[in-house]
């Protein structure tokens, strides 16, 4: 029988967070003055600043500059408590969270677990190619870059060499389109200095989109530039293909067509990452659970779900809202304002998403934007949203000294069109040995 | 067969540096404006600023602020290629390196691999304690110290409680006296803000000497006012005692005194870490190679050691020169000099050791610091020794990004008695699991 985890009764309403992402750490916040215990359950002790960890895996920013440890940001906040756990399951019959520490009771419970990477049941492509959704994720791939440049050093056969150098980016969406650029910076500026040896025009970049545009769900304009952009810094775009197999070397497309490339990241989607013990009637397609406008999960009094998770069906978002920051952001601050109403017997706030835009960037110089301000609609391309994408994200970041941080790099890398963090530090993709491909060679 | 490694020939001679510590690198500077072709070979693609990584450990700085690309610091020198590759052995007979990517031919070899940790042939301390010689110790270190104060939380029987948030740091040279001191600052301002559930009046740091002084090597002045600060800031320091046995929770001394932790530090000592193939007889006691006044081994013609694994025997260093950073970056200096002068056939110049004194930093505002200056001895404690600590370990590290995190990190920890860095990131010490402790704690 499993054991409840240690923490102090303070004898207030405990609301249990489970999941501390964008979500989930400004519903914490948002709890600050509420006479409530707020207790948050999170597998890592820090939040990660996703937007900028295509940058962490081109060697454009410090790994540690963008996390942000939870005791740290919440240092100050008396009500709050944090466990570092895995939650296995919820029972809410009983009210608790059973996680790796033990079980949790809970008043009112808050599921902002976000989301996961979706291979859509692809099983190869899930065990070969390298996804772009944590901390991990993206120093693995830098250290998969540059270990596939040392090793490239050590090839004559020109198939099994740009096997190497070239990358195939699957999704066409903000991470997918920001990595490419990022990548085509490396190889015109970063990488031909540091591997003399090699020859950079051999370096590819592909990128496979299933639909007919990127950006989905930016503006046309937005889709159209970042197309030409990218094709202007030398991407390779391949649009309406899909990715059928991919055996860590081949990769085979639905037209029939194949690249070759040992490094393969996939960006081509996300699904929700509920937690069990939630009834199945409230689970929607991908994952997402069902919630009334109060953030509430369908079939339950004290049980709610925020972000990418949960699915608010409205009729301006039959789908739910997009899993972004934003709406979890808004849900999260507007459900701890929500849940101080319950408990005073107050009247509760419906949920209304405010949408400020969109926004990706290609490269240095360019980005593209869809803003909303006022109820107008802004919508610029190049320098000018370049700017805005930095002002937006760097403000965003949490943590002075981690705005300090970015903002250092971002101007050293800009001025000395370099950048400092090429480190082979931790974890990389296991390739598939080199002996064993030049047979493979034979078979294609 | 092994292969050769894919170096291209530039028909001018070869110089094969096995290592990029401080010596290695310096020998590679040194040799910039040589008619050579100077090939690093090291296992890791960055120098490792090792005066800094207890920091690392203590949260105080970024785990990347403290190391640097070698392709980045040389991308500048034209002469120079770098392998990442682990050394297996070296034939001095048909003058290779026997590499994991291959032979390597060498004309010139210099051999500059440092020194690695020392256990004395006690396998059980090896595998139960943590050891501060790489960037891979120092976090696993933080983060084996950060899951401890989490794992705690969950604990209510003391002994358990105190085995989690005690610490033995064995070994009293500088490594071991500034990690003592970081580790009661951290206590002292930081921990009790994030753990708040936790009793930190309940934390020992012990730190254990072999002899009767801390920081041997240093003068008297020095080594008393480091044991004054350290007790000042509610260290427990056991001088002439010896670690006998460490299990991962019971500390033995050879006093017969026993200790409870979980976490024991293993800054005792280091040993040459030379490579295979060497003549014996050219080994001396604790692996160092016997060189002459050229740095050249025993021996040999074109075979040379610098730093830590050399052992240059003179009068004044009958044991050979310290292990330290400054005689290994002399000699790599030196050695470069003299393989241009070797190659133009003048005169080799042979090396004098200059001794810039020793100093070691004990928390905030204090440090002590034997200086030699202009052939004058200067020894100073306090704050100017700690202000002359800090100005020196700024300008040594490389690289300008690196010396801005790094002063930003101590300014922004000194004003706010704060550190941001405590992340759960990477590798942790895998402890004993609490279940088997406690059986094992009625051992005792």
């Amino acid at each position: 029988m499993a054991n409840y985890a240690r923490i102090a009764e303070t004898g207030k309403p405990r609301v249990v967070v489970v999941g501390g992402g964008f979500g989930g750490l400004e519903l914490v916040k948002s709890l600050e003055k509420a006479d409530v215990q707020v207790i948050l359950i999170d597998k890592q002790n820090f939040l990660t600043f996703q937007p900028l960890l295509y940058q962490v895996a081109t060697s454009g920013v410090d790994a540690d500059s963008i996390v942000h440890p939870f005791r740290k940001i919440l240092h100050n906040q008396e009500n709050f408590y944090f466990r570092l756990a895995e939650v296995q399951s919820v029972d809410t019959q009983r009210q608790f969270v059973e996680t790796s520490i033990g079980l949790i009771k809970y008043d009112f419970l808050v599921i902002a677990t976000g989301a996961t990477t979706n291979y859509f049941g692809n099983d190869q492509m899930e065990q070969n190619a390298i996804s772009m959704k944590n901390i991990s994720d993206a120093t693995t791939l830098r250290n998969t870059i540059l270990c596939n440049f040392e090793n490239a050093l050590q090839l004559d056969d020109e198939v099994q060499l740009n096997s190497l150098m070239d990358y195939v980016i699957v999704g066409g969406g903000p991470t997918g389109v920001e990595l490419a650029g990022a990548l085509c910076e490396l190889r015109k500026y970063v990488f031909p200095k540091d591997y003399r040896e090699l020859n950079f025009k051999e370096m590819d970049i592909h990128l496979i989109q299933s639909g007919d545009q990127l950006l989905k769900g930016m503006s046309g304009e937005a889709s159209l530039k970042a197309l030409e952009y990218l094709q202007d810094l030398g991407v390779k775009v391949w649009l309406n293909r899909r990715v059928k197999t991919y055996d860590g070397y081949t990769v085979t497309m639905d037209s029939g067509e194949t690249l070759i490339t040992r490094t393969l990241i996939w960006a081509a989607g996300v699904k929700a990452a509920p937690v069990d013990g939630i009834r199945k009637e409230s689970l929607l397609k991908g994952g997402r659970l069902q919630v009334d406008q109060y953030n509430r999960v369908a079939g339950y009094e004290n049980v709610f779900a925020i972000g990418d998770v949960a699915a608010m069906v409205t009729e301006t978002n039959p789908q739910g809202h997009p899993m972004l920051a934003q709406p979890a952001m808004q849900q999260g601050e507007l459900l701890g304002e929500n849940i101080a109403n319950i408990i005073a017997g107050k009247t509760l706030h419906p949920f209304e998403y405010k949408d400020r835009g969109a926004m990706a960037t290609v490269g240095r110089n360019r980005a593209v934007a869809d803003l909303k301000l006022f109820n107008k609609e802004i919508k610029t391309q190049g320098f000018l949203a370049w700017l805005i994408w930095m002002f937006i994200h760097l403000i965003s970041i949490i943590g002075f000294r981690n705005k300090l941080a970015v903002i250092t790099n971002w101007v050293w890398n800009y001025f000395t069109f370099n950048s400092d963090n090429r480190l082979i530090l931790g974890n990389k993709q296991e390739n598939i040995p080199i002996a064993e491909t030049i047979t493979h060679k034979t078979l294609i």
